[in-house]
């Protein structure tokens, strides 16, 4: 057991919540700190883009017990509908039978969460913004605005979970030795929305997440428990084909008919949703270390925010608490030495998810459309169903498995590479599922 | 001719102080502003590397002029003079007969330019420490303290020359679709010193760039006008031949004596200088934007900071300022199209000589004891006098061309290649400079 600690959470996003769900249970008095209102009493702001959580997510919640109040709030998806640009539809398995990631609203799981928080004996300070803090001595200070009267609180540790845009990290940038970067991607986002049908049915397979991949672009869309779909249209700021050229409902309502026939059905409010709603951007960063001495630690998106192709932010945010709450097992009261352990531990997966999640924007959007690689996803499930000891697919990998990221991506790269000797055999359209592949695929992977 | 305008450079190092020179000659108003004290009325530090002034910096000076007034204060340099760990001492020409860079003191250059601005109208405030800028209005915020009360000073226009570190570009960076990245090499520095003999004469050549190359770590000399020379240990912070294992003078003098032992006789102060500076650190920096509508520029090292190994920092903050020059000449009184081209133009060549940076720590350190790159070099400088329109060689084009710095890194990779394969010739160290090896290079270039 550890030593009771005064313990500042700032954030009450869901990495923070649950934090600060473990750290209570831990023992500690903990104080969650956000700048923003409390997410219960607010409506959504229309930017966000649905929540699929996965084995890693899955396995935090499961350690503490609450699996089963969150499973309750999301809808398994199990394949992707692919809806191609000639009008046809194709599904594809995301894992074995069974196996399924589930799709989750972000502010009800939020609020789910911070309510859990609070029932386990969690506090929370809304509307209190933190704009820098001492990390000598873990002390934050809160104030109304950036220039005027703050006031200190001191505590025995701080977590930073307060995202890509960290105040937090912000302060640990200022010191000599920290490597930093944040890099904003050339495609932005625009939430859209699928309503439910008069009966709270879903008007298209709420099992599947929903592509429409058009190479430099993509909507895609994931069920809600209410009958609805949050669609994100993915797309690039500028160039043919980008934000800049939807500037009024003719060219919107053009462009759809011409490239997602299939929605024009089923978005009804898509030119008021798409001129409300704004168009977000996605950033990267990463940095380290992670931890100061044995007194703060950034966590979750504050430590490594990337985006959002492999649907992994929220799932690496909570491994991180697993691991966190692995050494603390381990280590008991040395902070400093869980601290260095988890900084040191976890930047290397968080890297490689960044790396990961970035090249998965060109697979849903561009290879999802390509016959080689449907084709290339159909030899590897194929095998892997035959010899599921010696081929995991990297997908499942990273979503159906707890092997670290770093090694799901260094496999993943080793098994690529026999894929595309794979795809050079003659007629391997024809002939994918013969013993003559399954012996050259074993051949190859000796 | 330019609309005269009131124009804040913020910093007075060498790029800030030079710019304001260009901006008052152009007839605008022009305010330097430096949290730090007169550099005329302080000590110098004891933590920095001496300068080369190459042909980008001088062509910057020239066009207006200080060119001979800088030469008076420096020493020409044609050459690395390299001191193997077994004693022996060879020198390698920099480029061809007549060719060379200045050595020169930091303090003594930055000291004259203030001076040459002071003389030319531009007014300076030291001490006045800029915590933040209005970007939309151009409006400095100095004050005492971070926290304290401050004072806002409007200008039309704002110039970012505040260095690795710098304000402004921090205030930018807090803006939407800003990337950056600040990286800590894990090799720092340690300013020492070769004093003059008694008759003011230097202890060794002057005219050389001293280099003791061990390859993890190095030590420099640079010769200035007082007949001594400053010295530059690079080194590991951490493992085998690091800082960290230099604690002590015995263990610090028995280091000297196995690595560098013909510099016991010349560096009398070695311990009392290692001891008394300090251990300074070595950061890459890259952003973009680098400018703000038509009211804010970054420049110099507060747009891109570069590691020192290619002696082209200052040299690449001089050069953006001939290149804003060269745009102000053009576009005149359109701010707008002068930064936007500005920074397009110069991202490109800023990212190339950081790339090129980066590299030369390894050939300073390591390569220039190694006998091929020795013959690489020697090839290459008689294939170069043989052919000087068809081969010039990339340190060449780095230090005595104006090429832009992005070409000259594509051409230094391809002529890198050829001379990869001409390496392989059997017996090259013997025949090197024979007829066979100039028709092989001639048919490789074609």
């Amino acid at each position: 057991m550890q030593t009771a600690q005064k313990i500042a959470v700032v954030g009450s996003g869901l990495v923070g919540t649950l934090l600060a769900i473990y750290l209570k249970k831990l023992g500690h008095t903990v104080h969650v700190y956000d700048r923003s209102p409390d997410i219960r009493n607010v409506e959504f702001s229309g930017r966000s883009i649905n929540l699929v959580m996965s084995k890693r997510g899955w396995k935090t919640l499961e350690d503490i017990g609450l699996d089963e109040e969150i499973r309750n709030i999301g809808i398994p998806v199990d394949k992707r509908g692919i809806h191609l640009q000639d009008g046809s539809y194709i599904t594809q398995n995301y894992g074995k039978e069974g196996e399924a990631i589930f799709s989750l609203s972000r502010g009800i799981l939020n609020r789910k969460m911070i309510d859990l928080a609070e029932k386990s004996g969690v506090k929370f300070f809304f509307n209190q913004k933190i704009w820098d803090v001492t990390l000598s001595s873990a002390t934050l200070h809160v104030g109304e605005t950036e220039r005027g009267e703050w006031t200190e609180i001191k505590f025995d540790k701080v977590f930073g979970a307060d995202g890509a845009f960290s105040r937090i990290r912000h302060r640990m940038q200022r010191q000599s030795m920290f490597d930093y970067s944040q890099e904003f991607m050339k495609i932005g986002y625009k939430e859209l929305h699928i309503p439910a049908n008069p009966d709270g049915t879903h008007k298209i397979d709420k099992n599947s997440l929903h592509i429409w991949p058009r190479g430099e672009f993509m909507l895609m869309g994931l069920s809600n428990l209410d009958g609805s779909f949050t669609c994100t249209l993915f797309m690039p700021f500028e160039g043919e084909n980008s934000f800049e050229q939807l500037q009024d409902e003719k060219s919107l309502v053009a462009f759809f008919a011409t490239y997602f026939p299939d929605t024009v059905a089923v978005i009804p409010d898509l030119v008021e949703d798409f001129f409300k709603n704004p168009t977000s951007y996605l950033v990267k960063m990463k940095c380290y270390p992670w931890t100061y001495k044995d007194k703060l630690a950034l966590i979750g998106d504050a430590a490594h925010a990337i985006v959002p192709f492999y649907g992994q932010g929220m799932n690496a945010g909570f491994e991180d608490i697993t691991i966190l709450n692995d050494l603390i097992g381990q280590y008991g009261d040395d902070w400093q030495m869980i601290f260095t352990e988890y900084e040191k531990s976890r930047k290397p997966n968080a890297d490689a998810i960044a790396e990961l999640a970035e090249r998965n924007f060109n697979e849903m959007s561009a290879k999802t459309a390509d016959e080689n690689f449907l084709l290339q996803k159909k030899i590897e499930k194929w095998f892997s169903d035959k010899y599921p000891e010696k081929w995991l697919p990297l997908y499942s990998r990273v979503t159906f498995s707890l092997q670290p990221y770093a090694e799901a991506l260094a496999i993943g790269e080793y098994q690529n590479q026999i894929m595309q000797e794979v795809l050079k055999i003659e007629n391997i359209a024809e002939i994918w599922d013969s013993q003559f592949v399954e012996n050259k695929i074993l051949d190859l992977i000796k």
